[in-house]
């Protein structure tokens, strides 16, 4: 099957012959795999993609969810999609066996989901909140809890939310109001009004579990006095069975310019609308122990965050290989030093400015995709790796470049849809084609799950700064042993080592320098700019570290696909990484540009 | 009267205290004006755009025309907005009284229109077709042309378009095929099909008169043998009635991304369907000279782009206007160097990573409004300045800068607008706040009028090398008298101008550098990159033109005003501006990353 949703090509590439993801095979969690069963999942989510994500992304877009009566109406096709997706199983790729899982790794779990990104990213939403939810619940649910509700959402019965924000409070978790009333049944009432709820409501599912960050009365004020609740919208017994409506409303929906198909609600819980035993209140369970909630969904929101960037990447990359194609199909003009006006048009990928977009997109979607691959491979390392020194070692790293691997596909690859949209010329800003439609999708990205600027105070603030700077250390050591190994390699990869190493000492000194003088407020005023700076580096490594896998290539093998690689590592270093010296050197000025800045002046 | 559209007070900085508007009025031309009439058509234009173009904006985003039994039907606001507009008489404000014009100068009619571009893009853009239809009539037609179809554009009755792109000629007008024949009386019969024709069809004014590319058979290949005609939707007599539907046909409508209120349209001429005297072929007058109607349409093409340009900077600038209210209103969280949660949430605004993306587009779409003024000035200069040297100079100029006009403002206040949404987080995100839908319409701006591709090639293909560089030398004369001024002023403004000379300097060098290969595939590998360069370059110079003026105003008005403009001024020269350093290098590297990247290497 091939697509142009994502390349098969590459992700062989990244994951066999770049990721060596067939080694894990040897640890015991996934004895019984084998690069057949991981191609066999690839195929499986390809052939979904294609055959029951992909056909209704536009109309999911165009006949967004709407309200009657209460009740959410949307095209048959999402649950369509989705039954099918239940019955394959994918939702529990890369959970325990004990639960109904495959015990995929996650770096190819990952791959496989990004064919529904890529295909229709409203219709994969709901499953991957549901995974984000169920998998939060089999960290830190009781054993109870994960029967009642993580199962049923393993069986594609039960649809998983994450609720998090209130209207008064996004960004500012500690400002959240909605409060959780112990009862004296061990459970708790909530009441309090969740915004932004995506899958939120609808019917495609028997329930809905909420998890909900409220306070409980009497805990400490900010973040610390936050707890983490279960909360579905239809009351489960004992036995499993469905009972009573849960008090949760659904207020409304708001209309989004992208991702249309999935709901997006503001909710109300306990405002008395359903009455389970005639009192007010949505009945909750505490998840964990209390005022732990924040920390508790933070362990999720890595996942989520890299889950995010992988989304993003998979915009990215779709719209990258359909305007491949049409650049190839479209015939426009000549070359610019043909001056005979009777000969035939060129494909316009003859032209160097539409090679330029297109190289640009790849070098951003293939550096993205192997970005977040790297990242998923990471978290099977943290929870896999034989020796604890190696798990400890892919925690850090994956801290550290979660905030990177949330932004930068988010910002990049959305950068690679709007080129998209440039090759396609005046027909790319119609509805006639699917670009456009990426690029209004995908500019949530930077927005949810902690915008660019959260990522930012993240990475300057929290990650290159905790357990003395531990995190950093340990990303600036894994990239200068891919430098070593290129030095040693010789040639290309020798001269680009080099740059990448100047620039991974820019991001050593420049951190020290900022964080120097003691004053966060002057260190993080331009935490926007590092965090684009770092994240270039990072992807100029990636494009390193591909540089050296198809080194290791055999010399006949496939040689246009390895030299499309050589040439977008290529474009990555002489036209992107360059852009990070004038940032760091702005950042190295300790520039006081926004500090200064008074409201009264704009 | 105050809306978030323009900023007055900017305005009035840039038209009356750096572009000195007022001494245009010493000019004959202009000697019936003062600071109040151009004061007052401000006025009437702002209130215009608020009352009638701003309300229906969102609606005409939502309802966008469509097509009943052959005839265009929209909402009834749009049609009820454009009768007030041409009540105004606006639609003249720059063309001589003799034909019923103000004869006000191009850069206050920029100014004025700059208001309804802001307030609602897809409706103005029926008369700033209209405009340019009339404007090419008025430089090109005989007086007869001008009687039938110009003096009923400028009383409102009849609307304009431009027919050039073909479904299979866009960028590449050199492939048109749409035939005219010769007929015996002297017209001609058209045959053919023109795509993307803003304002094709409709029912908003009496008639629509088609400005057509089209060529005469026997006439040379290429764009050497492409002629313009008049063709109007339905006939005029002699005596200016309406008589037959003339042979142009509505095939469809295209269904685009933004811009939704503008009917874009398929049209068939000589279809037959409707056949005026029997015979079929849309009958049309020969514009000027056969075989001249490239030249004629680029004529008219620079000032179009230059008002696309405009047009991207009102987006720009209105969003930006937007998110700072919002941001000044909008509490969540608190200083990074607060830690106590209990006390008060501040305005975003306060945060530095939202006022750094409020300088951004601070800079950008002030620095965007000040050359698209400045070209507007520079047009006056060349049509009036007493001095025949003087016009040269402002043709010259201007030449050069209208790729840059163009370009610049279609990319940066693109980004601005994407940065709006960002300040607005997940609200910006949806269809209840004006930005989304400003980003969406802003994407056409690098498309339509010649896509950034295109007017690459126009700046450093044609413009940096035509009558052997001398359109160059131009702007980096003024360019450099700017600097000059600048280090006698001393001061910062001293500071800023010692790197904008440095910057200057690599233009120089590297548009020599890129020619001096005498190879045009290589030196135009990056036209793109080159375009980009020498924008950053040209906006930090209106940057620095802007501090000047801020210099000469008296100390004690207005302090807030003029400290918003050098901190702006500040954040370019810091931020931006140093961007242009690794494009320069690498346009110096006579890099051949994108020659020599192969299509099967993709």
């Amino acid at each position: 099957m091939s697509s142009t949703l994502l390349s098969r090509r590459d992700l062989r590439f990244l994951l066999y012959e770049w990721l060596d993801v067939c080694r894990l095979t040897e640890r015991p969690r996934y004895a019984e795999h084998s690069r057949e069963t991981f191609d066999d999942v690839l195929d499986l989510a390809e052939r979904l993609a294609v055959e029951h994500f992909a056909p209704h992304n536009r109309a999911a877009d165009t006949s967004e969810p709407t309200v009657e009566g209460g009740r959410v109406r949307m095209i048959p096709q999402v649950k369509a999609a989705l039954d099918m997706f239940a019955r394959t199983g994918l939702l529990a790729a890369s959970m325990d066996e004990s639960v109904g899982g495959m015990q995929l790794p996650h770096v190819v779990s990952a791959a496989a989901f990004g064919f529904l990104q890529a295909a229709n990213v409203g219709t994969s939403a709901y499953p991957f909140l549901t995974l984000g939810n169920a998998n939060l619940l089999l960290a830190h649910g009781s054993a109870e809890q994960v029967d009642t509700y993580v199962r049923p959402m393993v069986q594609g019965r039960f649809f998983g939310t994450m609720c998090l924000s209130e209207p008064q409070a996004g960004s500012s978790l500690a400002d959240i109001t909605t409060r959780a009333e112990p009862q004296d049944d061990g459970t708790y009432r909530l009441f309090g009004t969740k915004m932004w709820i995506s899958g939120g409501d609808h019917e495609l599912a028997e329930n809905i579990v909420h998890l909900v960050l409220a306070r409980i009365p009497g805990g400490p004020p900010g973040v610390k006095g936050i707890s983490l609740f279960v909360v579905p919208k239809i009351l489960v017994g004992p036995d499993g069975a469905l009972g009573a409506r849960n008090d949760v409303t659904l207020v409304g929906l708001n209309h989004k310019m992208g991702y249309r198909g999935t709901t997006n609600t503001l909710l109300n819980f306990g405002e008395g609308v359903h009455r389970p035993d005639g009192r007010p209140g949505a009945v909750g369970h505490l998840v964990g122990p209390a005022h732990q909630g924040l920390a508790q969904m933070f362990h999720m929101m890595n996942e989520a965050r890299v889950g995010v960037g992988a989304g993003a990447t998979a915009l990215g990359y779709t719209g990258y290989l359909k305007s491949l194609a049409y650049a190839r199909q479209r015939p426009q003009g000549r070359p610019v030093t043909d001056k005979d006006p009777t000969a035939p048009q060129v494909p316009i990928v003859a032209h160097t400015d539409v090679r330029r977009m297109l190289l640009a997109q790849k070098s951003y979607v293939e550096g993205a995709l192997a970005l977040v691959l790297y990242c998923g491979r990471l978290l099977d390392e943290e929870r896999t790796a034989p020796d604890p020194a190696d798990r400890e070692r892919a925690h850090l790293l994956l801290d550290m470049l979660t905030p990177i691997a949330k932004s930068w596909p988010s910002q990049w690859c959305l950068a690679a849809n709007d080129l998209a949209i440039q090759v396609h010329g005046g027909y790319g800003y119609t509805r006639d084609y699917d670009v456009e439609q990426h690029w209004r999708d995908n500019r949530l990205n930077p927005i949810h799950e902690g915008t660019h600027g959260i990522q930012a105070l993240d990475l300057l603030g929290r990650k290159a700064t905790m357990r003395d700077g531990a995190a950093l250390a340990v990303l600036l050591e894994t990239i200068r042993a891919s430098v070593s190994r290129a030095w040693k390699a010789d040639g290309e990869a020798a001269e680009l080592a080099a740059r990448l190493g100047a620039a991974v000492d820019r991001i050593a000194a420049t951190t020290r320098r900022l964080w120097a003088g003691g004053d966060p407020a002057l260190a993080l005023a331009n935490a926007g700019v590092y965090l684009e700076a770092v994240g270039h580096v990072v992807v100029a490594w990636m494009w390193l570290e591909q540089l050296l896998a198809v080194d290791a290539a055999p010399s006949d093998a496939d040689p246009d696909f390895y030299a499309g690689k050589r040439q977008a590592a290529r474009y990555f270093f002489r036209y992107e990484l360059p852009r990070t010296t004038a940032w760091f050197d702005l950042l190295d000025s300790l520039d006081r540009t926004t500090l200064e800045m008074r409201d009264e002046w704009f």
